[in-house]
């Protein structure tokens, strides 16, 4: 892992709202939180990370678009995972390896939840462990990258 | 109801178009007649209303999040009603009671109508009496708030 | 709204037990106690309202037929909701403009709760505001006949 | 034919109101009508007609279990096709030969209206000929018995 | 019934077996005796009758087509009931009242003998009354027509 | 056991026919056959029985209702154990423990026997052994009460 | 009952845990304990029983085969109730008398459990009633013995 | 066709990516080059076109709204042919005569891309010819407009 | 397109009554006339057409089979679009570029119109324009081929 | 094996292009190679082979029909197995022992290929093994028929 | 065929009891009966056969595992048939061919019982001709290698 | 973590084969490779590693079952994953904390790895990363439990 890793972790709609939002579901951490350990974990590995958060569709496609120098995406599609063929496409278009997060185990929530546009054109699917989820993806990528 | 309560309608993709568009299903009302209806509905009420509409997903997410200190919301979130997952997840996690209204009879229409993923998360729905599905949505949700 | 509209509020199998039944979700408010909130709303309105409860189907069917001369039905059709062609039927056969009522909010419940062979028939539904449904569903249509 | 056969005519829900209902669908013809068609083909057929009508499934199988002994049953079960595991029981139990009936063309109609719990249990189904369907019906049954 | 009324009686594909073939489901008239016993109903009813059977989907739209002089159709479209949209669009292009007829109760049967795709482009349905359907089929065309 | 458990016995439609009908399928005993031989079990364990048969979805209902006092009911549904939502709605309403009963085992009959709407509302199930399926619904019922 | 009655009672996976586990479903009782009692109840009842537990669907089958003198089975298949189709062909190939009882009632629980494979080849199923459901599957099949 | 037909060529999420993504499905064409060989096939045509692409679903609707006054649209959805009921209800809404085109043959892909949102308001559907999709789609519109 | 492309036009059941039959759906045009319009549009392309229309699948299958010189192929499989597995098998197997289109839009029709067995193994599909759908397909194929 | 069977080879439609088609799926024999080593096969085992392909439903239930002497039949139906209730219908009526072959393994193909309205009403299916598949077709029926 | 080949025969779950059990389904062979026709089948055919019969689903893929250096395995899966991924999984991972084989004909039997887990990543399957399967599957297997 | 964790790492059927199978799915390391790698990794960790591997569920259930003084389970169910309700149930039951891995991406494989009936009782699922999913899924217990 001699040259840095450009990776971007990419949080999908209403993870804005973490750590303020059913804490039950999602824990008590904010984004702000998650991305601090994040920033943390990547210390001395050599790391060059972009964070991005939205609420529109759009502009994760975009953002996907406007940053296909980086290496690997973990992304946490949050709704849009069951809904939107658009970031499954722009994901396959880049062709830039991508790992699906998410901090619930969506498998043990609505039947709606258990269906993901997104898993079958990235690398894996990493689901169930809180910030952890997103650490872990992080460390699936360097591995697979490297 | 003493103090004043802060209530969203929140309008969903085309409904910009109301009055129009297809009259037959929609009415002739404009967008803005309906809003004047809800205005003189409230007049007297104690109520502060805010209107908004986009033809955007990730606007009414976004002005769900920002408003979070409105006690309640009327919502007609039209198309989005049947797609969106983030609109829901939205709507759950800032646990202010919403209310779903539609203009027309969604029941009667093409069967994809028949679904909505923002009605679990509502204390109710109210569908098919034009422009006057809103005014019981602000009722109702008067009625539930106080 | 000059002349007398003459309305009937027509209740289900099992709504006779509101109020002494699972009050998590149907609220503690009898049958009576809802009637009479109804005639508190319609009072001055220049209502006439028929009141109606039965667990038989057929009963329902009869009393649909023969008050033909009611302007308008307001019906909480309970478990028949999901099971009734005939009712159905019956709403279809007399052109009654009819609405609908739920006390809670079916979507939320079980599976085959959200299909109504009673609403595609009905100028609309209201769904989840406890008595208040029924109240709205009166002034919906008082608000379509006038 | 020398011996006379005794054949009930039965009519499901809201066919009490036929010629006063959705005539576009059902014809201007009254069940009295109907009835009096079909008294008048039973002229010098050396038929006994009983003639019963009910919106009520219980009242249809109560009918149909103290009359066993006609020959024959013509049936129009009308919503109930759809929906009655209980009439399709009683006829199978009774062991009498029945004939479904249909006013108009159900595989015409709604989806719904497609499935018939009763039509496994009959010798066999006419749909989609008015009041004829009767006529037919009784002259299958003779044809059947004799 | 002045004048007289053309009609076509058109059999599917292997009812030229009828009589030889699985006589417990079918009964043991021959093709011809069912016939012979229409030609017989129709005596001094002033009808013209055009008998035609074919194995072959195609040979049966060439027969519609080729005699769209007639003024109905009584069809057992065998087989073909279930699988051919090409002899549901014939008769939906010709526009010559039709009447589908089955020897055998088809809701008796394997699930996808329920489904037919011609019945919902005919006048109505006829099952399970052995060759006595073609009679009736007729009766009802005739009564249709006139 | 020292008080006297009051328990009713509730049958659905067709099941006054047993004995007279498919001997079969529900075998030769009568509906008071089958009650005498509960009341011959009773006999020495300090039960009040009350037995109820009807072929009225709405009369089982009102006796469910009118008949709260009783520790345990004992219920073969027939017929309305695939279609009745307003029973299994009476009998969660009453929350008084239930077994729902068979003569004959559901599970190796037609397909639509498979599903029951009042199983997930009672305490347990008992199917396929005759009129036997009674006096162990009984005595599940006495040894869940005691 | 003069003779002896030899009987086996057969339990699936994870059924050696109980007590131990999930006591909220399936009770407190250990299985040596439900064994004692069923031991208890066969107490001068002339029947000599057979306990079997295996974690291993091969190990009940064999079981099942190579205790083809046994005169009844009680099985609580446990998870191979929705999966085993070879436990379902032991029972059917033995042609021994065989009851299907459940500790919970699996109609109230996920959807996945409300399949059996084993049910439409037993005599009867009994489920919902805790360690009674074995007694009773003993009754039910001593009385279809005897 | 002596007036200028104005007409919109909308292209949805990803398609900014034609030619550098995917090229064994999509084809090395830039959209770009799609639009120059549009505009070459407009030369002489008396053709104005309006270019609009976005990865957003919202800006799509609006650029729909706000070019109400264009005579036709030809649109490739991508993505959002399968997910967009929002798409849909704009084009139904300013009954302006669209044509849904495709680069690729989505009826030889995923399950997914079978199901159109959109097809069901347009004129009709092109699929599968590459950048010539759009040539054709044009050239439909002028046909249909002309 | 130097050297002389040989296309074949084939049209399915039904299409010989274009013109006659149900115009509202199909258009004025008999097949004649929308041939006219091909070899209008053909002339001084270097075009040799070959049409052909059958109402029997067999023919259209030998049809394709005996012309395997031809470089293209549009084919309006009407009827047979929905349930002719052997027709795409009999395109796939020549391998020859085809190009399936209809008159009217197959997506706003009845449900069982929406699938197509052909357009799988063809280059693409054009459906909704009237006869253009013809003109577009074939040059659709000449696109393809040069 | 004394006296001569007489065994129908029958191949369905497109089943004459072998060898000239897809060989990667059908292999590289032709038909009339297949059916030189079923000759070859058959030499000295006192069998008498009547050959037979077609493109059309028709015939091949026609040559069924009208080859009733024969012992037995293999039948590759090809696209019409899955298709054609017509030929199942035909070997169910004509109660000659059938075989149906395939040469690929129609169980790793598309899943429409799974289902055959063909192998129920035959001795049983063999499928996979190119043109042995004939072969071994013959052997079991010899096997099944002496 | 100079070398010797190693061929497994494997039986599924109830097999050991052929001949014993259901005799109308499965013939009154047992497996002995069947291995020594195999054995007889097998003289002068320079074939080594290893014949495995388990209960267990973890033991055929042991022997599979085990006898990796087998040229060929004959496979009657039974019961796994419909539900061992495990099994398949086994055989997909050795590359060694299979043939799966049935004594009855599943496609004529319960609706689960048409579906295999095991047919997609075998050569070919062989089903309906009682022990004559096995002789098949050797042959189509000799025949596939050599 | 302070204390020693014992972690058990089991494996399902067929990942004895790993390295010797399909290795474009699954990778060139043999299992004792990974359980090497994942034994690198618990250096230094405090860890107290179980390496268990069946191809037998019994086998895996009673591993479970002996090991409950463990504190957590790494497990990669195999093909168990879609099969077994028992590996579930004994999940669940011994309340350990559990992580499902995969090595392959089951998400972009056949449709029936989709489902996963051990995930909802899991932490949670990893899968898709090779060797690395069972270091990660390692990691991700310890997070979990410290």
């Amino acid at each position: 892992m001699s040259e840095t890793l450009k990776i971007a972790v990419i949080n999908g709609p209403n993870l804005n709202l973490l750590g303020k939002r059913e804490s039950d579901i999602y824990g008590t951490l904010t984004l702000e939180d998650i991305n601090n350990r994040i920033r943390e974990f990547a210390i001395g590995k050599n790391l060059e990370l972009l964070f991005f958060q939205s609420n529109r569709e759009g502009d994760i496609i975009d953002f996907i678009h406007s940053n296909s120098s980086v290496q690997g995406i973990v992304i946490n599609p949050a709704a849009f995972t069951h809904t939107s063929v658009a970031i499954r496409d722009a994901i396959a278009a880049v062709s830039i390896p991508a790992v699906e997060v998410h901090l619930s185990n969506i498998y043990s929530r609505e039947d709606f939840r258990k269906d993901s546009f997104i898993a079958p054109v990235c690398v894996g699917q990493i689901t169930g462990f809180g910030y952890y989820s997103y650490i872990m993806g992080l460390e699936a990528l360097i591995n697979h990258l490297t």
